[in-house]
């Protein structure tokens, strides 16, 4: 079940409302990252409270560990991780493609090694949506070949890049197909490929098009390119798709990319970085990133953001009226420095809460018919320095 | 401010209540170990959900980092980590004697090297005093000698054992001086030493009572001596302490430890135990201790401790009546063996939520009279087997 619902518009920009099988989830949105079942750092109950809408899970990391046997006596993915919201799941495509030597691709698909006990295994469109059927997720990405931007310093050509782009489209085909057959409730994606080409973009985009699928995503980008490659399929691609569904940018970005990306007409975004980046003691805010380890820390007594809501800056009142949390930069210095495990658990609270409130700021702007202002004051805070 | 009542008494064992400047202790109680300012991996905010109600500090650790002058700018320990209930912190002592061959041990005090930046710094009585005033901690611990049982394989002889013994009476002494000296508004308690020997114990005892501290604590204990050892003087040490103050058994110890030292008279408890095994996988329940990267546990759906209330077990339900958490063994296992930082955040909400409701299984007991009843029912659990 998919249903999608587009509550107002500003230049390519969309306010809207996905309805999922396990809830609603308000766009644009950003995903936090899930991979092996777990959103690194944090526990379901803060994901909650800081209203997180879906999360992301990743198809060929749980296929690994724990495997399918134990997820499916769980009934799937919700139950066995404690997460009653909407899932996302990956087509484990991306990962199977990282194991480089250990990996044999064919039209068929990819025959692979795992890495965790060596079993020989075959990853086909048709196994990915086996998978993802087993996980119920509700949204199910497409397996598809993410066209690398380089190879070994060797740049993918045009020639290298339309043969991908062709290959994900037959695959996207026998996607749809296996997903049909397996009666799957949920919602399949298609992911645009074509690398750096534009018009590869379009011919992917268009093939997607014809195969009416609930919604597309716009894939390999962030994937080694200069950031201007980035930002010239960012806004060649997503306000091409469909105006009446939803549209995933994968694995973007920075907080100045997602306001970007929402710029162009972008519904969903997920990224590593906000949770990567806290256990590397890298911090966002209003005002610019913050290096917590940095020595001039050591004796702020202020939060790390002095305007975010987070149990990190702000704590948390208890029924009874208790104030916990509110930590200083000084403190979270400390921690850094002792190597405590509360640096990067503070930390992470603090960047996803950020990650999930521009979101929030943004949803908010685009109702007003404000999102232009909103854009400009965000870069002009984010300039000001922390 | 110290203020000691006892309520209920059964045999040695006593149900108190303590009031400190921060708040009131019921007793008996166990006090998580926060060394660097942090109980190892989770929010303060965790630790008073699960009603922690008195943490223990770090004196030696905090003087390094983050150093004193950083903590003094908080105004004390208390706003610096943000935990507005009690703190207990030890003298130094027990860390700088662990330096090895980088202290040097006179009459007078410690002369070390800092491990952080190799200044070169004296430890003395006063100094401890000094610093503790600063940290404001509730409690504040003696500057003492903890006589070790062997060094190097050699056993402490009983005249080695007098000698440190009367080292640390006669620091005790110059402690109560300065601490009064300082004006400290906290309460300093007493260490009972003598190493393995009775005789050597009530005579530090003795000593230490006519000092009249508001508190005593039996030091010298789980330091690698054989159990027997330990259960030897356990049973011989605490209720020979006044009986209208609170005794502190320092460092110790398992569950089984706990239940036998609140029948022996102990008021109060620490040990890095709940914590560290939490790290290590190793779980405390109700029905005997649990190994969570056994593979046995790969597909059990059920929590680690079927009557366990905890965020981990049971789950936490919001005002809004979502319910998240209670995971699986399963789940748990999984995390584990992905090395998710999520593992040791939720092993550690069990551990301690298992070791403070425990304590309050024992207070419960003592206020309905039925403690003897209560331990050997707990005896009988713990040897059931998860
Ligand atoms: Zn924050
Ligand atoms: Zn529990």
């Amino acid at each position: 079940m998919l249903n999608f619902e587009i509550l107002a518009t500003e230049g390519h920009a969309r306010r809207g409302r996905l309805a999922l099988n396990h809830g609603v989830v308000q766009t644009p949105i950003f995903m936090p990252v899930g991979t092996y079942g777990t959103v690194k750092g944090v526990t379901p109950r803060s994901l909650e409270e800081m209203n997180a809408q879906i999360i992301l899970g990743n198809t060929f990391h749980l296929w690994m560990r724990p495997g399918l046997d134990v997820i499916q006596s769980f009934g799937g993915l919700h139950r066995f991780e404690r997460w009653d919201r909407p899932i996302l799941t990956d087509s484990g495509g991306f990962q199977v493609w990282s194991l480089g030597e250990m990996r044999k691709i064919s039209e068929e698909g990819v025959k692979f090694a795992s890495p965790v006990n060596g079993d020989k295994l075959f990853l086909t469109p048709e196994v990915s949506m086996q998978v993802q059927t087993l996980l119920d997720s509700d949204i199910v990405m497409q397996f598809d070949e993410c066209t690398p931007y380089e190879t070994k310093g060797h740049l993918t050509t045009e020639a290298e890049a339309k043969f991908s782009m062709e290959l994900s489209l037959r695959w996207a085909k026998r996607c749809q197909a296996e997903f049909t057959r397996l009666q799957n409730r949920n919602a399949l994606f298609g992911i645009v490929q074509g690398g750096m080409f534009e018009h590869l973009r379009e011919a992917s985009l268009a093939a997607l098009v014809d195969m009416d699928f609930p919604g597309y995503a716009v894939g390999g980008v962030s994937v080694g390119e200069p950031k201007e490659d980035m930002l010239r399929i960012m806004a060649h691609t997503p306000h091409r798709l469909p105006a009446h569904k939803p549209r995933y940018l994968m694995g973007v970005g920075t907080p100045e990319d997602l306001v970007e990306g929402v710029g162009q007409g972008v519904d969903m975004f997920d990224c590593v970085m906000p949770t990567r980046n806290a256990r590397n003691g890298h911090l966002f805010t209003r005002f610019g990133d913050l290096k917590i380890r940095n020595a001039r820390h050591k004796t702020d007594h202020r939060p790390l953001d002095e305007s975010c809501s987070c149990y990190t800056c702000k704590g948390h009142t208890a029924a009874d009226g208790t104030v916990t949390g509110g930590f200083s930069r000084a403190y979270l210095h400390h921690l850094e420095r002792c190597g405590e495990m509360l640096a990067p658990m503070l930390a992470t609270i603090h960047n996803l809460h950020y990650y999930l409130h521009l979101m929030q700021e943004i949803r908010d702007a685009l109702e007003a018919g404000r999102f232009a202002a909103f854009a400009a004051q965000f870069r002009q805070d984010r300039a000001r320095g922390v």
